[in-house]
């Protein structure tokens, strides 16, 4: 286990840089550097690797906008790739495509992100056009109006996939109009309203140094990115400001108290999701939900799937999932199945919450969900792309960086005790239910 | 570039090992050993990595079933889970659950694939789980009956998510009732319908070691592979049979010669796709033909992507794609839009296909194209499971493996004269077109 500095990125000093973790043999050394301005430059090297995924983070989502407002930070994330005053969208995506390069982004309640995925080679052009893009981006009225056509086909996609729409009917069961409820891609009417100028306003607001993180993890050499990202960001880092510090937490947004939410549509199968609030990120016992997670609804192995689906074949997909804000989190379950076995189905998950409160695991399931975290983990560490999230998304929102090695002594120390308790802390509270399916006029109760 | 023997399987030496690929340092290593009763096992080398990829290949899939059996092989790959002799269907999700394996399984229309992606350190538990299962399942009457529901709902499931259900629907305008045109699902009728005798015959019938391939990838030693596989499918490998050959294309599957078949359903996007007879999977045009689609409908700078959505801001998701059989293939595309902007981005969709036959590529698309299919065949590339896809899948389907090299060689290989003879003789078909959405009564002309 490496003993990583416990320096925040708004610590230290601008100009230099520190090993956040040293790493083995030269794979897996972390380093931050801060530029003049603020930006921060996190790298993480895979020298086996021919890749590199190279993002840059805003810590920015939709959970910062105003009501009237709703949508405006990925309707933003659309228009930084509509052109700069170097590039038309055209030159953009053409520039990536010609080298099979992997050029997205994806908005969520709390940060943004631009990535892309490239062979080490052309480190130098993804570095120029992501951060073109994000430092750059011109936001003109006939993009914003082009691009709202797009981002209401993406709402009705959306609203074509009951399994996806759920978990955002789910937010607002949850936490109501409150920022944290409403969905990320906004509303019809909210993307309706929305204007260039707003939105512009937006833009420069929140997408300066302080508040951007690079990451980039690949075969790459730490000074050699900084040097490239210091030549891209020319003209935009100066000034004495430090790096913003991880977004704080205060009062969590009061989750409404249970309840059901039904939405009544025409569809084949009923999808439900019953959740309970949870922890927030930087919460200590988040390894414990981990654990439980996994043994209670995360493998083929768990509570949740044994009994629902290998004993019954009442759904093909259930699963549990917990997520995580800087205020507050939850702690849920999916499950799809026939509309005439809903009541079936969730007096299963009710009595199978009601267990878990009362006896919490056993021993057994302990340690499965133990090894399974910890196999996950680092399964899901061998790409470039996973390992840049990982550093980028930790630099935005904690204070300190965890090595993967950390990660799995936390995941190794988590008690019986700790679980169960936790379980039962959580689980005993009343639930929030939301039921997608073929239910006009029918009350759930929870 | 390497120069792989060309021996195919079937004339391999039983008990033989035959180096196809040298690899580079150790890297990239590709071996094939022929073990008694004809079953296959080939390993490439990553030992740079921390995991392996372990997968059994059958070369059997939903076109081998009669239409009374349709989704026999699907819902046979489920019920490889439900357990043997030796483990219950707890046990073998238990046993990969502790290790944080990934355990999973997916039917094709000309093979099945069983795959576990582990830490190195537990090759021996994958062997062994992978092997059990689909060496010894028992297809128990109690087990075939839970199944039943849970397929049942994943063809709910799909019918949901009407961006997944066109591509079905598709293939049944293209094909009818050909077994190319089923669905891998099968149908509500035919699920209800199959009973666990005929399933076990199916079983017994078609996972025999010569219709069998081991691939895996990732941190191992080949002769350790061999051995272990060696002992995980004791007294299964006796005779003198050689491996199977690969599928005979013969007389391609008709296709139906053009028409509309629309879906009625109240969805809010209208899920279109659009699509011609294109290229059986030994054509040597198949490279020709993957330039041509990432050009014409690949990446955020081809063709379709900037004249419906960059421009217009007509769709969300909208690309072109390419699928291959032995007898023959598709190129199509899809898009997503508002129901009444269907007509709209049908005729531009009309018209691309037209403007392709007419006048084909340029010659800076060829050149993006040929980058875009370079760089994303070397991306794609770098994690265990695509390396241990790509050696099993070509195992079976092709009399030989080209190398990674080989493969970047023949797409450099590709010329703007062949691509563009091969889209007008592709785009000068009659299409096909399948459309969901609320178009009852409402007739579509192609």
């Amino acid at each position: 286990m490496s003993g990583a500095p416990a320096i925040a990125a708004a610590e230290q000093e601008p100009g230099s840089t520190v090993v956040l973790h040293p790493g083995i043999d030269g794979a897996g050394t972390v380093r931050r550097t801060v530029l003049p301005g603020g930006l921060r430059v996190v790298t993480e090297t895979m020298p086996t690797v021919r890749s590199v995924a190279f993002g840059i983070w805003a810590g920015i989502g939709s959970r910062d906008e105003d009501l009237a407002d709703a949508g405006a930070t990925h309707y933003l994330e659309h228009l930084l790739f509509k052109g700069t005053p170097r590039r038309s969208a055209l030159d953009i995506s053409a520039a990536m495509d010609a080298v099979g390069g992997d050029l997205n982004a994806f908005t969520a309640k709390e940060y943004t992100c631009y990535y892309a995925r490239v062979l080490d080679a052309d480190l130098p052009l993804a570095v120029d056009v992501v951060s073109d893009m994000v430092t750059s981006s011109l936001i003109e009225e006939a993009d914003v109006e082009a691009e709202r056509g797009v981002i209401l086909e993406e709402i009705s996609m959306r609203d074509d996939d009951p399994s996806d729409l759920i978990h955002d009917e789910f937010a607002i069961a949850m936490y109501g109009d409150a920022p944290l409820g409403r969905p990320i891609l906004g509303t019809v009417d909210t993307i309706n309203a929305l204007r260039r100028d707003g939105i512009a306003r937006y833009y420069h607001a929140h997408y300066r140094p302080p508040n951007l993180v690079v990451a980039v993890a690949g075969n790459v050499d730490h000074h050699r990115v900084v040097e490239l990202v210091g030549r891209a960001f020319e003209g935009h880092l100066s000034g004495a400001e430090r790096p913003a510090r991880p977004r704080v937490g205060g009062e969590p947004t009061p989750a409404l108290g249970g309840g059901a939410r039904v939405i009544a549509d025409d569809t084949e199968q009923a999808h439900l999701v019953l959740g309970v609030p949870a922890l927030a990120r930087h919460d200590d016992r988040r390894f414990a939900l981990g654990v439980f997670n996994a043994a209670f609804g995360g493998g083929m192995s768990s509570r949740l799937f044994q009994e629902i689906r290998e004993k019954r074949g009442l759904a093909y997909s259930v699963y549990s999932y917990t997520s995580q804000h800087c205020d507050t989190g939850s702690f849920g379950l999916y499950a799809g199945c026939q509309p005439a076995k809903v009541d079936e189905v969730l007096e299963i998950c009710r009595q199978e919450f009601a267990k878990a409160a009362a006896r919490g695991l056993s021993a057994e399931e302990l340690e499965r969900g133990k090894g399974q975290l910890r196999g996950s983990t680092v399964l899901g560490l061998e790409d470039t792309g996973s390992r840049m999230s990982r550093i980028g998304k930790s630099e935005l929102v904690y204070d300190s960086l965890l090595s993967v090695d950390e990660v799995l002594a936390r995941i190794d120390a988590v008690g019986l005790d700790e679980v169960n308790a936790l379980a039962r802390e959580l689980l005993e509270q009343r639930p929030t239910l939301t039921v997608i399916g073929p239910f006009e006029g029918r009350e759930f109760t929870v």
